[in-house]
C-alpha cells in the first residue's frame, strides 16, 4: 500500500529547550491514519497534518475501550541517522494485544514502513539535547457508532510523535516502590499481557495511593494469592540475588516488555544466568534480609532501566543495596542505551536505520 | 446550575417501524453535555445538537480507557406519562464506578434532572410500538491530551439518547449459555463492579468463541478457582434450587446490577427466599440431576429478564426446566416491566415521573 502525504501548512513552534519536554504533552506537525472496514481489511495509509479526530458520542471506543497501543522510541545517532530499537517486536506485541480484544492484525513489514515515513516526515521535531528522543504512539480504536457489547466492524489506525526529555535529568538514581496487596491488576485468562486501555485505567487508583505516600511506583502481585511479584507500574521486574538474576515469568498476566526481552538477552550474552520464574515477596524479604539480594531494577520503554531502592510491603521496609544504584543495573543501562542512542556495539542487530 | 439549550435546527427522520430499532445504532436530535476540569469542577451543562465530538489523538480515553458508563431507559405509560426506572441507582453506581479510575464523582439529583431536561427535548423519540422504549446512556470519558499515565485534569460527562425495540420481539424465550472456562472478567481488588470500558473490551473474545459454538451468552466463573459462578455476559444470575432462590453475592468482581436488586426486592416481598452467596457450577450441575434445579434466569436492563433454558460447561449439557421457562422467571419478568411501563403495581414507588 502507498501511504499519501499531506503537508501541514501552519507548522508548529518546536520546544526551545529540553525542560519543555514533559513526556507526552508535545505533539508534532503530522500524524499517520489508516482506516479499517470489514470485508475490506485496512485502507487509505496516509499522513496528514496533526489534527484533532471527529468522533459520534456513540463510538464504540469512548464506551467499551476497545483500544490498543504501543510504546517505542526513534533516536538520533552521533552520526545523525535516525534509529528505530526492535520495532517488530513491537508491532507483533500490538497485533498480540489486538487480537486479546478482537481488533483485526496489521502488517508488521507495512507499520515498520509508516513508522519511518512519519518519523521522516517529522524529523525536524527529534530533540537535539542529551538523552532526549522522539516518543512513537501508535495505537488503535475502535470507531463503530454503536452501543451493542460486539467487536466493531470499523477501526481507526493512528501513529502519533512526541519529542521527550530524558528520564533522568538529575542522574540516575534508585527510586521507591510501594508494593500493593489490596488491588489487583490482572490475572491468568484476563488482559494483562496485552497494552489495552483498560489495564491502564485499573491502575490509576492504586498509583495515586502510593503516590500519596510517597512511592514512585506500585509494585503488583499476583491477583489469586497475592504472593507473587508480576510487574512495576509500567515495567518489568528484575532482582539479583546472589549470582542469578531472577524475573517473573511471563504467565499472561504480566505485560511482555521489549526491554525485559532484551536485557534478559543481553544478562545472558554476559554470562549471567538469567532465570524467568514464580517469585514471592517473601523470598525477596527473605534475601534482602540475609543480604542475598544484590539489586533490583525495573525495564520499560520509558525509563529503560529503573533502579529500585527501596520496597514497602504491609508496613514492611526493605533497602536494596543501601538504596543505591547497583553494577548490573547500571551496566545494562548503559549497554541498552547505547545501542538505541547508536553510541555503543550492536552486536545483535537491534537498532534499525530510517 | 442551570442547564442551557439549544435546539437542533435540523431534526432527524424518525424510525418508521418497530423493525428498525437494532440496539444502540440510531440516536435522538439531541445530546447532554458538561465539562470538568480540576480546581473548577462539573461546568457548562447543555442540551445541545446531536453531533460529533471533536477529539486530539493524545486524547487519555483514547488510550488508557479511563471512561464509564451507565445503561438505562424512560418509558412510556399507558396514561402517556414519561417514566424512568430507580434513576438514582444509575447515578450512585456511576459514581462508585468512576471512583475506581479516578474520575470525579456528579451530583445525582442533578444528573436525573439533566436526563430529564433531555428526554422532554427529545420526547418525540419515544417509540409508540409495544415493549419499546428511549434507551439511555449516560457516560463519562477522560479528555487530557498527555500520554502519561495519570489520572486526568479533564473531563466530558454526556447523555445520548436511543429509542429501542423490544428485547423479545418473538416471545420471551429461554436462552442457551456457556460457561467460560479459559477467559477471566474480573477478580475481587479489580474493577469488576464498575461499568468502566475495559471490563467489556475484555469480554468480547469469550463472548465471540461462545456465539460460534451457537450460545448466546458466556457465563463467567470466578478468576482464582475457575469454580464460582460469578455472572452472565452482561446479566447477573439467579438459581431457583427448591424453594430458594440463590444468587452469587456481590464480592467486588460482579456488576452491583440495579435489575437484580430489584428482583430480590421483588420476590423478598412475595415471601420467598433470596440467599446471595457464593454457588458453584457443580452445585448447579448437581441440583441439575437430582431435579432440584427449577429455574434459573438472567437480569439486565436490556432484557430486564432473560430466562436460561440450557448450560454448556466443559462438555456438559445442563438442559433446565425442560428449556422452558419457569414460574417465577415470567412472574418477576411480568411485575418488573409492568412497573417500568406503568402498567401495574408499583408499591415500592421505583418509577419516576418525568
Amino acid at each position: 500500500m502507498n501511504i499519501s502525504f499531506t503537508q501541514n501548512p501552519n507548522p508548529k513552534q518546536k520546544p526551545a529547550s529540553a525542560s519543555e519536554l514533559k513526556f507526552g504533552t508535545i505533539f508534532t506537525d503530522h500524524m499517520f491514519v489508516m482506516d479499517y472496514e470489514e470485508g475490506r481489511g485496512w485502507y487509505d495509509p496516509r499522513i496528514v497534518p496533526y489534527a484533532p479526530i471527529s468522533l459520534d458520542p456513540a463510538t464504540m471506543c469512548l464506551h467499551y475501550a476497545q483500544e490498543v497501543f504501543e510504546g517505542m522510541k526513534a533516536y538520533k545517532s552521533p552520526a545523525g541517522e535516525l534509529c528505530l530499537f526492535r520495532p517488530e517486536e513491537n508491532f507483533k506485541r500490538l497485533n498480540r494485544s489486538s487480537a486479546r480484544i478482537c481488533i483485526p492484525p496489521l502488517d508488521v513489514d507495512f507499520c515498520i514502513e509508516a513508522v519511518k515515513e512519519l518519523v521522516k516526515a517529522d524529523s525536524g521535531w527529534m530533540p537535539e539535547w542529551d538523552d532526549t528522543s522522539l516518543y512513537i504512539r501508535p495505537f488503535i480504536i475502535a470507531t463503530d457508532k454503536k452501543l451493542g457489547v460486539h467487536p466493531a466492524s470499523h477501526y481507526l489506525f493512528m501513529i502519533i510523535l512526541s519529542p521527550v526529555g530524558s528520564y533522568y535529568p538529575e542522574g540516575i538514581n534508585p527510586v521507591k516502590i510501594y508494593v500493593e496487596d489490596n488491588y489487583v491488576r490482572a490475572v491468568p485468562g484476563g488482559t494483562g499481557f496485552a497494552k489495552a486501555g483498560g489495564n491502564y485505567a485499573g491502575s490509576l487508583l492504586a498509583q495515586q495511593e502510593a503516590a500519596k505516600k510517597g512511592y514512585a511506583q506500585v509494585l503488583w502481585l499476583d491477583g489469586n494469592s497475592h504472593k507473587y511479584i508480576e510487574e512495576v507500574g509500567a515495567m518489568n521486574v528484575f532482582f539479583v540475588i546472589d549470582n542469578e538474576v531472577v524475573t517473573p515469568a511471563l504467565t499472561g498476566s504480566i505485560l511482555p516488555g521489549i526491554t525485559r526481552m532484551s536485557a534478559i538477552e543481553i544478562m545472558r550474552s554476559w554470562g549471567l544466568k538469567v532465570t524467568e520464574r514464580a517469585v514471592t515477596v517473601d523470598e525477596i524479604y527473605d534475601a534482602g534480609a540475609n543480604g542475598r539480594l544484590k539489586e533490583m531494577f525495573g525495564t520499560g520503554t520509558a525509563a529503560v532501566i529503573s533502579p529500585v531502592g527501596e520496597l514497602m510491603h504491609s508496613g514492611r521496609q526493605l533497602v536494596i543495596n543501601g538504596g543505591k544504584i547497583g553494577e548490573i543495573t547500571m551496566k545494562l543501562y548503559n549497554q541498552l542505551t547505547g545501542i538505541q542512542f547508536g553510541k555503543g556495539q550492536d552486536d545483535l542487530g537491534w537498532s534499525v536505520k530510517i
